[in-house]
């Protein structure tokens, strides 16, 4: 048989690969730092996802329930790969929690980091409790609490959402695009408009990125079932006199200043490298892009391979990624790395 | 042995699917309508890709050609699947040269049909010579010939690029996004002005999507390295003056009316559905979604399936999709349709 493939992280992509690979007779190891299965989408407590509206905890939670139940999975949570050393068809791994595992090739599918809001103070996150982030906004929904205040619990009537914080900004080392929060915005804004019905929800923009299919699904139905109210605009900061929250800027179409009152702000934060990219890069001998997120080959011809032989990587830990696209390079490294170990002819022989 | 799996269609994501089965020991059939694969990049003659860089000759036809020296793919081209009948791990499909398959599975690779720009008359092309499409732009880059106005062969002063040709456009029935023409446009301007540096671009645009890590790579380099300007406006109409191209609009942020002249307009051509969809809809069985593209599950546990069981989609059929995500969708539905005819195991068994 075959050894078995190596996955670093619990998140969409490393689930999928691992589902991937056990669906067609491939073992598998996936190591998770985290003491849960899950990624984001589960240790973030996300509501319903983009673009399936499966809830997290259905979607995402039942792969992870399927990995937890399948044999030829074998997981090690709260726990990190600390070296790395081999060849590719014969790698050695060692885990911070004593094991040594021996694997045919690695697929890292560590994700991102999500942007501190603390990063951009100007825009009133840690100063204002009204003022939150798309993560706690989530949490309120998928917690079945309902969106409310942190401050004193009321409904909001007035909520404003500001896309990029943590992207698009080189004030603060971040030119990337979250390449997702457009439309995760556009559907919190619906969930909140859907459970509270009276409350006015405006989304201030420099450029909605509510790409391909997205834009009937989230930009036009927020605007036309919904309707949210989108405002291109440059935000300079948000205050607060002492009632509302302020959210002062630049309307960009019409060239006006805007100083509107709100009840709660919500950052449609970022996506980071993943804190720990340096020390993975480290660890499996492998390069980073200058953002910091993991290094990925350019070619079409060996999509999802690392700069060395053997280590393969999908998701977000290569730069923004949606889910469903997560999913989909975690499953095509999954075929690439069962190629590497010998694929099915590598089963045959042993059978 | 297990039974050999159909991929309909030899783009990026059928060449991948088809490289990816054959990598682990899987036999795959190859049907392909036109008389030679490589689907778009290919055919329409693509020059530079986003985003790998790489020329499209190379990249894909490097993808061609392993495929055709591959023998664990048999190939069909010029030749349409007419009838599939059956079950998952039991398939049959007639082609249109009179050849009877039996499949285990089945792989919907058959992306999408460039927007014809006829359709958008009010913008010039077909009126005038020098109103071109990208993927004339392309071919004028992939040819060697250069940049050049149709109408007389000179190297052109000035170039206007529309965005959104045949996207996001209620009036003529196409409200989809496609997803990738920004990007492809920053790309193309930067071609222009390292073949012309005399040139000067202007984007016009409604919203600037280069998502996630091509924020840097295209729309900021191609400002500041390359000098492209972007102006944002609704435009109304290309005429002419007899000399110059005319370009009418509206500047969107300054809000006033803008008459511009130009040398050369090119159309930024959006991602129709496959012109044959409902043809492969009733021969497969499959749905479609409302704009016509092919449907897919919208579960995370089944993306890639269609609504028949067997059936799975990967790449642009399902809407508009960039080449790399359209090859990782490929390898990812192998993966999924390899598993359904029995995967390592059903090799094994005959081994």
């Amino acid at each position: 048989m075959s050894k078995p493939i190596l996955i670093v992280g619990g998140g969409p992509a490393g689930l999928a690969a691992a589902s991937a690979l056990s669906g067609i007779g491939q073992a598998a190891v996936l190591v998770e730092k985290e003491p849960r299965l899950g990624g984001a989408p589960i240790l973030s407590g996300y509501a319903k996802l983009v673009p399936s509206g499966e809830w997290a905890k259905d979607a995402i939670g039942g792969m992870v329930s399927r990995v937890e139940a399948n044999p030829l999975v074998k997981r090690h949570t709260g726990c990190t790969v600390t070296e790395f050393t081999g060849e590719p068809g014969a790698f050695r791994a060692r885990l911070s929690n004593g094991t040594t595992l021996d694997v045919g090739a690695a697929i890292l599918c560590t994700g991102f980091t999500h942007f501190d809001s603390v990063n951009k103070p100007e825009w009133g996150f840690g100063t204002y409790p009204d003022v939150v982030t798309t993560t706690q906004v989530e949490q309120m929904i998928s917690s079945g609490k309902g969106i409310r205040c942190p401050s004193d619990g009321r409904k909001p009537e007035r909520v404003a959402i500001l896309l990029c914080v943590g992207s698009r900004d080189r004030q603060i080392g971040r030119e990337w695009c979250s390449k997702i929060c457009c439309t995760v915005s556009c559907n919190i804004a619906m969930e909140i408009r859907e459970e509270l019905p009276g409350c006015h929800v405006y989304i201030y923009y420099m450029d909605i990125r509510t790409f391909g299919l997205y834009e009937t699904n989230y930009y036009w139905r927020s605007q036309e079932e919904f309707k949210v109210k989108y405002i291109k605009a440059r935000i300079a900061e948000v205050t607060s006199d002492g009632q509302k929250l302020i959210v002062k800027g630049e309307d960009t179409l019409v060239k006006r200043p805007i100083t509107i009152p709100f009840d709660m702000v919500v950052h449609a934060i970022g996506m980071d490298p993943n804190v720990d990219n340096k020390r993975l890069s480290s660890v499996f001998g492998i390069e980073l892009q200058q953002q910091g997120f993991v290094g990925k080959a350019s070619s079409y011809a060996s999509l999802g391979e690392t700069s060395r032989r053997g280590v393969f990587v999908a998701g977000a830990a290569t730069g923004p990624e949606t889910i469903d696209d997560s999913i989909a390079q975690g499953k095509a490294a999954a075929i690439a790395a069962f190629a590497l170990v010998g694929g099915a002819a590598a089963v045959a022989r042993v059978a």
